[in-house]
């Protein structure tokens, strides 16, 4: 089947998560992207749990659709096939730390001499300039350079961490806007060019919100927790059983929610008639709030306020998700057949296409996979040549 | 200046933040973005504060480079001008409710015979398929059926909201990745395609790492908290005068976080000896940690530290970051010259190109400010026409 990247061949030197999101959703859109990575251990997060089988859950769960071509980075033959690849490629990806490629003779301008039309795109903790730019980074200290944990968690809790590793996802996936801007540009300029991201930037681009309300008011926001700052009642409530998220965006839906509740006075208080109303008078609204919906289980009140048009929703574990109809009808849980891992289930892509739609299921590659395909295949060594490179420890 | 996305035009008919955040970006990388908006209403965000001067900060916030043009969907002559438009644009997208496009008679199929190469991209809340399709969301409600805040909080707090709307900018990205891909294959094939995303599928993309440790162990998790589950020490942990976040990764830097603690018996203590033993170990480590980092304030912590190789960070407030270097030195905080709000600081793109950098600054549009513009300009519209159609309240 056609698909979106066909023809497109990207060498990823992306280790851990930030980088290889990217390459995974480069080649679930059908582009060939070749993981390199170093011999006998192969990506670090190769070795980080949980333990699948004797496979890691971590690199199965964002490498598929990729091909492992172990190189020695190190070794001057190393350079030098990565060299002979770059020739044949259209997108070069690294997530080093800043000097580590120039390190490697693999910086862009000695690539860019070898092919003008290779996209080469580096993702950093900081940024490959300024004063923090060799600062070591990992997701809880990026989250925290980059202030999403100041407004996240509750006044109880004060500053939370996010649940997943947000600082290497989003520069995943601004990663990956730029290579595909770049490519579509190249179309048309002929050239290719160098992007780079880093966590730090794409973490304050993600503050929009914070950001405006900081300059616009002068004052500092805090952790947000359940509840919104202007719109009201708007937020997670404790119900019979458990929680309830309801988003009460306008009055109209204020007189459904006081009707489905069955308070017809709640409904005429003058105190709550308004959002602008209930956002002042919050603290008298929220124990009535909490008094109504403590009456009922969760499931009960999504049926009542679904019914009512009230927005509304439940707190679902990931376990719920896995036996949600909705996530069910849109496959957003795929099957991958792996080797020696079995039968993995990971989160698929979200992304669906009418005309090209992702259709790339291959497993995570085992280390090395196919290094011998990719040396033979694409640069025409014989058995003689991978056998030395095997005996230098090349490959 | 060159710019990535010269030549694109894209009638952008989405509302709010999931569909303008992803228009926003590709008008940074310089497509020609005409906003369609409701007359004398707009955007709905346009009326969501906090208020700078009279404009909305909300709106201020996600919709610089974009032109402005009022058409009332509702009336035959506006959608007879989309139509019209479509024929002379590279992409529609529009984030209304699955179904509305269709009475709108600016469905895919319909616009498709009118221009072949159109690239149709809709964003929904579940998608435009399934049993929740028609179902009304909220970022916050998203947030509670996509999982993320099941994963979010400590043991204490219970499930939290991620502190920015994620749902809505995840989406968001993604719709950009979809657009641009489309964009891409369309110059190899000459055909546009549809895409959706919806932000429910995003937000299980985004748990790729949840639902992996789910489904590898069977347990449902729970909120993370501001430790790791397999890497320790790794989190914030309190000091004299705030938090200090600390990433152990490995023993080496355990040994060199004992040195500079002054700790020279910890250092040779079994139970800590490994990441391991000191995971195993947590409940007597914990204590020991804190009480060796509230000694010294944070800032100081993390002079030691650094000086000692040890991956650690200050939970920086939006104050922090309007004012540090790293962030200015990538220029992180850009100011926009809006006609009526005056000096607007927001948040910047950070995609950084070598050849094409990304330079629009065109402030956010006012309401149908360049409703004449694009009329007479794109589709050729004389004075009189367009003065019956301001009559008509079409524009």
């Amino acid at each position: 089947m056609a698909q979106l990247l066909d023809g497109i061949r990207v060498l990823d030197l992306t280790r851990w998560l930030a980088g290889p999101v990217s390459s995974m959703c480069l080649g679930d859109m059908g582009a060939e992207v070749i993981k390199i990575e170093a011999p006998k251990k192969g990506d670090d997060s190769r070795h980080v749990g949980p333990d699948v089988n004797g496979e890691s859950g971590y690199f199965l769960s964002v490498n598929r659709n990729k091909k492992s071509l172990v190189i020695n980075l190190k070794s001057r033959k190393g350079k030098e096939i990565i060299q002979e690849l770059t020739k044949e490629a259209d997108v070069v990806m690294e997530n080093f730390t800043p000097g580590t490629m120039d390190k490697f003779g693999l910086d862009y301008a000695t690539l860019k001499a070898i092919n003008p039309k290779i996209v080469y795109a580096s993702c950093s903790g900081f940024g490959q300039t300024g004063p923090y730019a060799k600062k070591p980074a990992y997701d809880a200290i990026m989250q925290g350079y980059g202030g999403i944990m100041s407004v996240t968690g509750t006044a109880d809790s004060g500053p939370t961490r996010v649940g997943v590793s947000i600082a290497d996802l989003t520069s995943g996936y601004y990663l990956t806007i730029g290579i595909l801007a770049a490519l579509f540009n190249r179309e048309h300029t002929g050239q290719g060019q160098q992007l780079e991201v880093s966590l730090l930037d794409c973490q304050v681009a993600m503050l929009e919100n914070p950001v405006m309300r900081y300059f616009a008011s002068g004052a500092t926001p805090g952790p947000a927790g359940n509840r919104h700052p202007s719109i009201t009642p708007y937020g997670a409530f404790p119900t019979k059983d458990g929680q309830v998220i309801i988003a009460v965006g306008n009055d109209k839906q204020w007189q459904a929610f006081c009707k489905a509740a069955n308070r017809e006075q709640l409904s005429r208080d003058g105190r709550f008639a308004t959002n602008t109303l209930r956002t002042e008078n919050y603290d008298a609204l929220e124990p009535i709030i909490n008094g109504i919906l403590q009456q009922e289980a969760t499931a009960r009140w999504i049926e009542i306020l679904e019914a009512a048009n009230v927005p509304c929703g439940p707190i679902n574990t990931v376990q719920d998700i896995a036996n949600d109809p909705q996530v069910k009808h849109r496959e957003m849980i795929m099957s991958l057949s792996h080797p020696s891992a079995g039968e993995v289930m990971v989160a698929a892509n979200p992304l669906k296409f009418s005309d090209t739609p992702i259709s790339s299921t291959a497993p995570p590659p085992l280390l090395g996979e196919h290094s011998e395909e990719i040396l033979t295949g694409v640069l025409g060594y014989g058995k003689m040549a991978l056998g030395e490179l095997e005996e230098d420890g090349v490959i």
